[in-house]
């Protein structure tokens, strides 16, 4: 089995674009990606492409993979729609980390999309609750905040988790976001606002919950080969782990814990041959504070019901021992659907190449985590520089 | 690179089935999977999946994929929602292959479903275009029969093709589907009534046309070792090839070929190490009569121009040189978008284990030929019997 390394990643701005389009968006990402690589590609010898996107909204629905890799310049080569929600693109570099370890393929683009605040089509109004649970959470009604909404509840419930605690996680991302030039909402907030900001669905305010954003993100995936002719320090993809959970809510066996996650983080440590104490910085699915804090103990962070402490101490800010979220997370960076798995490479990326706008110090290896629905498909990544670490 | 094998292959009944869901279908196309497996399988055994839909028709809309292998009891495994409109779950199984060939599975499930005929959702109003580019094709109104009507004409126009070339396909077709318990229209035409039958987009009549069908079907995807464990003679993934195509017809050099498929079969055949002149049969895309004469032409069955020769002189029939669509075809078995790509595969399958409703005489290799939209995304594959043939 052949190694699968990163050797260039980058983002479209996320934010909130009439004028763009999904093929202008994913133009700029692609652009920004070869802008990434170390040395001359040539995008003829790119093979294969997986694009994620839930891409409901109206725009080109059927075969829209293919529409984006035309316009690219891409003519021909094999191109597959991935959609898993909210996980879609960490699904797509999932397919792409195969395709090139299969040896089908020695250079693979693998990314997403979502033009999400174009409300012009009916179908954008049902849009978010697509990747709920059909009859029993979408059809009566349940939103996505109110899911989320429902496993904060009971994770205060069961470990006195605070409103002050989820409002941590948007005063740390705002603080990161404000930094990132690429960052939808890239402004600062106090304890105090997020605190107080109205409610969405309670005990989740306003601060709580991520934006609606427009955006694309690209990464290349390369053989051994192909990544070392590019670059003396190309990204190894160190460990990869995916999983499904049941896709309604009332499913699971718990409210405050996400098994998806726990499953695909033990595959990515696994093969990676570290656990959480091996790594130096994060990006975890933090589409709605309290997935923050979930994240944190199913990835192993801290034990179950310890996240909130672990924020209140500082610990996962960009100073901390383990820093989270240093693109400003889908909180502030924002969380266009599809582009949102191959964007938390996008930071993994400038992160291990010291390039980033929070830089961490000195990084060798980090974490991806990328969340579908309330958990019904997770991937976990885990990134390595090749120069620090011999595979 | 390990090779991959199909050790099992089932659909449901192809149909309109007001009662059943996307789920249940499912379900049904996977028991007969597994009873098609000759040993004794585990399910527990199966370690990722890979589920084709279009999807958009009011049913589960993102997150379908994990939500179908739940149903199916496959609980946590990493399941990955493909669409590329009708050639979804050819690309499913493309990716099943690489991820048995990758070394990151050694048993994957690839499948589709839709469900089409329920159209209680407004979406589903719209849903067959959405296949089609979508600022000059669908949104001024082209559906998929004008876009195949406009290669009809053009292939009339250059080749001299007749409308009872088309219909001789619905004839065929027809007729083997008649044979096909599992046919969603499983009964016989007659030229006569297939010159006859009234217009739907000029030159394209109703029995040039596929029908809106609900449906799902699954194969199973084994690395060698776990292949040859199942089963003395599993069936090989000899030949893998995939291409992109400008979504959009009017963007094509011309309209009486698709060259996506030719890219596609060129790559399939190179890695077979055989041509056409190496198949015993081939199940092509007939989404509508034309469809199936340009397949013939861009698959190397014939030159340009003589696919219509080629029905004449019954070369593609049951006893010919080189039955096509012995199953019936999309025109008679039925186009359930989703899972038309692998339903193929199930009777290629039946075809190589001696199974077939119309059998074909003690075939060793066979193709099939899926193809998304008016060609935007095109996959083929060749499979080998493993007794006949040493790899």
């Amino acid at each position: 089995m052949s190694e699968a390394y990163i050797v260039g990643a980058g983002q479209s701005p996320f934010g909130s674009f009439p004028d763009e389009t999904y093929r202008s968006l994913f133009d700029t990402a692609f652009d920004r990606t070869l802008e990434s690589v170390d040395g001359e590609l040539d995008t003829a010898d790119i093979e294969e492409a997986f694009i994620g996107t839930l891409g409901v909204g109206g725009r080109q629905i059927g075969l829209s993979g293919p529409a984006v890799t035309e316009h690219l310049g891409l003519h021909g080569i094999p191109t597959t729609r991935v959609e898993n929600a909210c996980a879609s693109s960490g699904y797509s570099l999932r397919s792409a980390v195969a395709a090139v370890k299969s040896g089908m393929a020695d250079l693979v683009l693998a990314g997403g999309y979502e033009v999400m605040t174009d409300t012009s089509s009916d179908h954008t109004k049902w849009w978010l609750g697509v990747s709920g649970e059909t009859e029993w959470e979408r059809l009566s009604g349940t939103t996505f905040a109110g899911v989320y909404a429902q496993m904060a509840s009971a994770h205060m419930d069961e470990y006195g988790t605070t409103k002050e605690d989820l409002s941590r996680v948007a005063v740390k991302n705002h603080g990161n976001g404000a930094q990132n030039p690429d960052a939808h909402l890239g402004f600062e907030c106090s304890l105090e606002d997020a605190v107080n900001a109205p409610d969405v669905a309670d005990p989740l305010n306003l601060y709580h919950c991520c934006p609606t954003t427009d955006g694309a993100s690209a990464v290349l995936v390369a053989s051994e080969d192909v990544a070392f002719d590019l670059t003396d320090d190309p990204i190894r993809v160190a460990g990869v782990g995916a999983a499904s959970g049941r896709v309604g809510l009332f499913q699971r066996p718990s409210l405050t814990s996400i098994p998806a996650t726990k499953e695909a983080a033990e595959q990515a440590y696994e093969m990676a041959g570290v656990g959480p104490e091996g790594l130096d910085f994060a990006e975890v699915h933090d589409c709605f504070a309290i997935a923050e804090l979930l994240a944190y103990e199913d990835l192993g962070f801290c034990e179950p019901g310890e996240a909130g402490t672990l924020l209140r101490e500082g610990r996962t800010d960009p100073d901390g021992e383990l820093p989270v979220n240093t693109s400003g997370g889908l909180k502030s960076k924002g969380h266009p659907i599809g582009a949102t798995g191959t964007g938390q490479v996008v930071e993994a990326f400038k992160q291990l190449r010291g390039k980033a706008s929070v830089q961490t110090d000195d990084p060798v290896r980090g974490l991806t985590h990328n969340v579908g629905g309330s958990g019904g498909g997770v991937t976990v990544h885990v990134f390595e520089r090749t120069s620090e670490v011999e595979p």
